[in-house]
């Protein structure tokens, strides 16, 4: 069965290009002096995760219970639960995992913490913690002090195991590398816990040897595993050539000239890369003059006007999403493509796990 | 059960509120003089789309071929599929429904119109056709006399029953109207089936009697059996008490004095909703002054600055999602409530159907 085959729309992946971003990572963290813990929010898929693990790396991060579920099912047992899981339900899954696997958890309160270790005091297990440190708005504590206070907090209570410290550097890298390093500094002045020293994710890969000159253990990418078009535009090191994602569309309508309409709108490549100044949403890999300029949940309107051949009715066009980790949440399966060949076709067991 | 009990994030439906607009609309569109069809693209639930028929639509209106055969084999016999459905796999797929329940399909070119009639000679079945006008820049025909000629063309081709015509009207009103007067006058003239005009959505029920006057007969609303924070933000009709489909989700970090952090982000809410001038994203019911400024796929970020008292830590709040259809795509249930208590737990089964 070919490409040419699927119905459409169809997401796929090239698996040569799959292969190439898994080994040029490896290397590249791994020469850098770090382990490599990929972020599974990219694929979604055990059978990936199971290529990531056979090249090297250690085990994964995910956000969700109901993703480490997926995960630690598929024989994964190392998992990483990169947020503050909250409530009986939640904790009650959690332990159920921490019986199976080496399944630990980031957090950033003392609310959080209480409530992870009273959920395991109970169910008779240990959970392994990390403290969170604030890299951007959204969550983690604020000060190497606060971190101290937190870890010494954990390693009070019982149930939890305080393992070390975690982030996602979402600002700028030199204030996310020197709260780490006075962090780190912090912990060991007061003997606690680094074991696990955990930073992220794919664009900082390529400057991941400062992470382990202040004292990183290992590093968390997750969209070098399919790339997209954000990071072509964004980030010098990633080519439309490393682009493993690709959503294959029906052109269904052609209502004016300079207008062709495919069958994929948010509903199939998400509205991200819309309204961000200087970015341009998905790109259309035989029609690189066309500009997306609107969607709708089924349609997605092309300009076509500077392209010299313009796409006809029923022609299949490829299309780069502009942001692999929101697609993959929006479709079933994906269909591993080489040389044209289907090669597999792969449920997304850990789509639209939101709790 | 009770709401309380659910795992957040959680996607909920109030039971009351959707029947409430069940019968406004309904009520709203039957004094118009026209006839309901509700676009399922909403909930994607047919046990909605039952208690819909129950009070009076006539069918439903659908995108996919995929999501047809969801509702066709939940019983339903009258179904609009309004758009261009290209390729051997999805119209094998349209003539297996053809047998079992009265299927009609928008069209707005001769390409769509021969691959549909080449199947559906094959297969031996008759496929109603409703001709596109274009309303946006999506798809459609762009004027009577190209409407005429390919309804013409339909009336010729084998496999193919002409039914009328069909567009959602994105642009001014005025003009919309205007094209579908024309249109119908020219079909008239012509001796072509008119035995469907259908309009459409939600935002325009309010204003039906005139679609009537032209000539439509049946209106296409979808939104309404949930609205949404987009439609309480521009209708003037639609209030907060309106809207039926609530996102319960948790306080899951407090990292800055005026930030809350939820459990609900663009993986839960899509970021729809965010850049829009004027307009805000998702609001949440219990804190108005709460302003979400920014999302990743699993963090909502609420600003609380401006609220009097700052939501708490596990804190649970009620998201009103700015546009109810494409969260819907994101879960694969949705919890129907009826003052607080669980009454229904529906799969979303129409969800991620892409094709």
């Amino acid at each position: 069965m070919r490409i040419s085959d699927l119905d459409t729309p169809a997401l796929t992946c090239d698996l040569d290009i799959v292969e190439h971003n898994i080994a040029t990572y490896q290397r590249l963290i791994s020469e850098a002096g770090l382990a490599i813990r990929p972020h599974i929010k990219t694929h979604k898929v055990p059978a990936i995760a199971h290529m990531q693990l056979a090249a090297g790396a250690i085990g994964i991060c995910c956000q969700k219970v109901t993703e480490a579920e997926v995960f630690v099912a598929a024989g994964i047992k190392d998992v990483l639960i990169s947020y503050n899981l909250i409530g009986k339900l939640k904790l009650e899954r959690l332990n159920r995992l921490a019986r199976q696997a080496d399944v630990k958890v980031a957090i950033d309160s003392a609310y959080t913490a209480q409530g992870i270790s009273a959920q395991a005091a109970e169910d008779g297990v240990e959970v392994g913690i990390l403290i969170e440190l604030m890299m951007g708005n959204r969550s983690g504590v604020a000060t190497p002090q606060d971190a101290v206070e937190l870890g010494r907090l954990v390693t009070e209570l019982p149930g939890l195991k305080l393992r070390g410290l975690m982030g996602y550097p979402t600002g700028p890298a030199p204030e996310c590398l020197g709260f780490f390093d006075a962090t780190i500094k912090a912990f060991r002045r007061e003997g606690l816990c680094l074991d696990i020293v955990s930073g992220g994710g794919t664009n900082s890969s390529w400057e991941a040897a400062p992470e382990r000159a202040v004292g990183f253990t290992e590093h968390r990418p997750g969209t070098y595993i399919y790339h997209d078009w954000s990071q072509v535009q964004r980030n010098a090191h990633v080519t439309l050539e490393d682009c493993a994602l690709r959503v294959i569309c029906t052109v269904v309508s052609r209502p004016t000239p300079d207008i062709a309409t495919i069958d994929g709108g948010s509903k199939t490549l998400t509205n991200e890369g819309f309204h961000i100044a200087g970015l341009e949403p998905n790109r259309v890999v035989e029609y690189p003059a066309a500009r997306m300029i609107g969607q709708n949940e089924e349609h997605g309107i092309l300009d076509v006007s500077a392209c010299p051949r313009k796409p006809e009715l029923g022609e299949r066009v490829t299309v780069i999403p502009y942001h692999a980790c929101v697609v993959t949440n929006l479709h079933d399966e994906v269909v591993g493509v080489r040389g044209g060949e289907v090669e597999a076709i792969w449920p997304i067991l850990a789509r639209g796990k939101v709790r």
